[in-house]
């Protein structure tokens, strides 16, 4: 692959997805194709462009943006041209430098990362000291034929010559390996906040907190004259998901993921609830869910509720405890009020909506008397890749289709109808759009 | 012991210190000696009573409490009188049920804790079904001569009979032993929150997150084609403590317990700043500090500062990135929105401070854009003691003595100076008091 694009000439102009100011202005017109501007840089050719929930900030207007830009940021394509930093003896920096090559098949994540500072080299890869978002005024989006991607051997996931997974790889289509670019991850990164708290470790661990979850001065101490034994009760597990937009499908998967390995491994019993108010969501979900193999499912419980029954039925399973857990997968105040409403006392509440200028909607008390944990903010996609890649990998059933009632992805259109879906999506009359800009 | 409780007359009067609404008017008084009046009741005869700074939210009025009570939640003493669940055949039931005996020295953490229900039996014990705090209307507290424990066998930790820690244990005054009731444990869980929450365990495990901090999917998948390789600077952690009244030295404490384990074990580096804007308390943390023994200080930089100080030292060490983690031991919005200040990107504020009715001082973007995780809420005191009771025995150089410069203890009074005690701590002009009931 690759020596089609030899000859390429990168110096004209290209098809892309512009948004002016103030709002809901959407053109598609033509524009520079974007060149090396800096040693690290990549051009990639778009293969697929998503349109994203967080698309919709910028083109409501909700950004406080006042220039015009080009549209996206989920894509996967294939490099077209690399800076002078990308050669065989780039030794001591990320491991692309030295191994990228023209033609080599492309994932990016949302946002830059170096892979350099301290927050990529520990996996905080979304609060990089180079950290910037793709379809913002200084960097354009993937919503075109051509892309620029900043310190590229950083930042881009390389899909070809992959070891560990890439047996099933080749057989990935491009509208799955774009899931990688950001909800995949997101869902990911959600159900494992959860699952790693050590408030929810020490459960799934069989030991009373505070001795399951990580390093205990002392060591060898016990529970000591406390309590009555564990009971089977006790590693019954209840996780809510508040939100079942596509990032929500694959925060709930990816939960189910997880918790399947859990389980079969160590006799855990789950109870998931997945909740949304919009009807065509949670069809969508159940639609999704029933795609599943069933001896991937565990033996637990898993339902797919309105909010009201959604409250009622955490009061049920748990006898008024409520979720152990609540993925908060929408980025808005009722979604946050209702995953505290449904979270039990010593509960956390995983949340990586995109979340705007209100205050959080939480006295200091209602904190405080429920033991809350929270951890909130942006996927650090590059990091979490590896795992995604191998969930999406094993999880095809589900991350495969296009156009179907159970696919995530609702139709791969052309630029040219860019206009018409951004108000689609907009009015969430459609489910999620790819462009491919070649057609 | 006890034998000399044989012969008590349980039916009489007693001393006690009393609050009445609406608020700073505190009367020492008789009151009846409480009874046993629950098969699960122990009544324990009161050795010292704590004062502790969260009594001052029901001395100034803050609690909305209407009817007056027994003041205080920090007790030690020993067994007078048990119900008649305490029975040697009391099988399936907390261990004290069937072991504890009259004469026996116990501590009673805040709150009350069955030691049955599925949150005491997974360690979350002050979310207990049964939970309640001692020091109010109907749950007459400590500062008395004597106090009824409800749940007494789930409730109580007895200190005779132990037998890992007990060396020691002889040795303790109770002046020492009470710091159990509630500031230790309450410091220990608000460093242990910060150490074992995945962001941070991933940086003490040297692996980049999420593959440090639990389970992972997939297991071995690695952080593939990411990034240049952890560096020295990765394993250097930067810890701020706001607050350095007397659960924030117990806090600031057992942090450098637990670090100094770590650091050994592991080669880590650790920068910890604790902050107050009083002066008196930073002097009082730093003589504390000044009588640790330096074997078990670490190679690390440990400072105390002032508001602005320790800011611009976070800033110094870290470059600008800001703290690990930070624990809020005050429980109001300014020092909230100071450990935001001076946390970094996937920075954890483990806040165990008691907060009020004020909305939390943050907005979404903010805990959005900076990936915070928080952890609030009430310690879990009856999960935490074996490991304070640790930190205890092995930190006598700090917490053994009373009345020095470098003690938490400021003095040991009579009841009858309740009303002048309470006016001083209220004003700041005492440190720690503890009451002798038979004095």
């Amino acid at each position: 692959m690759g020596a089609d694009n030899a000859a390429l000439d990168l110096s004209g102009m290209q098809r892309a997805v512009r948004w002016y100011p103030p709002a809901y202005d959407i053109r598609v017109e033509a524009a520079p194709i974007p060149q090396i501007i800096d040693p690290d840089d990549a051009i990639v050719k778009v293969k697929l462009a998503g349109l994203c929930g967080s698309d919709l900030h910028i083109y409501r207007g909700h950004e406080d943006v006042d220039s015009e830009l080009t549209c996206g940021h989920e894509i996967v394509g294939e490099v077209v041209a690399l800076g002078p930093s990308f050669r065989a003896d780039a030794t001591g920096r990320p491991e692309l430098y030295s191994t990228l090559r023209v033609g080599d098949k492309v994932v990016s994540p949302f946002t830059v990362s170096c892979g350099e500072c301290h927050f990529c080299r520990i996996g905080f890869t979304c609060r990089c000291i180079h950290s910037c978002l793709f379809g913002i005024p200084t960097l354009p989006g993937g919503q075109a034929q051509y892309v620029r991607i900043p310190k590229a051997g950083g930042t881009l996931f390389r899909l070809d010559g992959l070891q560990s997974p890439s047996a099933g790889l080749s057989n990935l289509a491009d509208s799955s390996l774009i899931l990688l670019a950001d909800i995949l991850p997101t869902g990911v990164f959600a159900a494992m906040q959860a699952s790693q708290h050590p408030k929810v470790a020490s459960l799934l661990a069989g030991k009373p907190y505070p001795f399951g979850g990580g390093y205990v001065p002392g060591g060898s101490v016990s529970h000591g004259q406390a309590a009555t034994a564990l009971q089977p009760d006790d590693r019954t597990l209840t996780i809510g998901i508040v939100g079942l937009g596509p990032v929500g499908v694959c925060a709930t998967v990816s939960l189910l993921d997880i918790l399947a390995g859990l389980e079969a491994s160590q006799g855990l019993v789950f109870q998931v609830v997945a909740i949304d108010p919009l009807e065509s969501r949670r069809n969508k979900l159940q639609a999704v869910y029933d795609t599943i193999e069933p001896s991937w499912k565990g033996s637990g419980r898993f339902t797919v509720a309105a909010v009201e029954g959604g409250k009622k039925l955490v009061q049920e399973w748990t006898n008024g405890a409520g979720c152990n857990a609540v993925l908060e997968v929408v980025g808005n105040n009722s979604a946050l009020t209702l995953a505290y409403d449904i979270v039990r006392p010593f509960g956390i509440i995983s949340s990586v909506g995109v979340h705007q200028e209100p205050p959080l909607p939480f006295s200091g008390r209602d904190v405080y008397n429920k033991n809350v944990s929270f951890d909130f903010g942006r996927c650090p996609v590059r990091a979490m890749f590896p795992i995604a890649l191998e969930i999406l990998l094993k999880r095809q059933d589900v991350f495969g289709g296009v156009g179907t009632e159970a696919s995530l992805i609702d139709r791969i259109v052309s630029l040219d109808q860019a206009v018409e879906m951004y108000k689609l999506f907009d009015k969430g009359q459609c489910g999620k759009i790819l462009f491919d800009p070649w057609v």
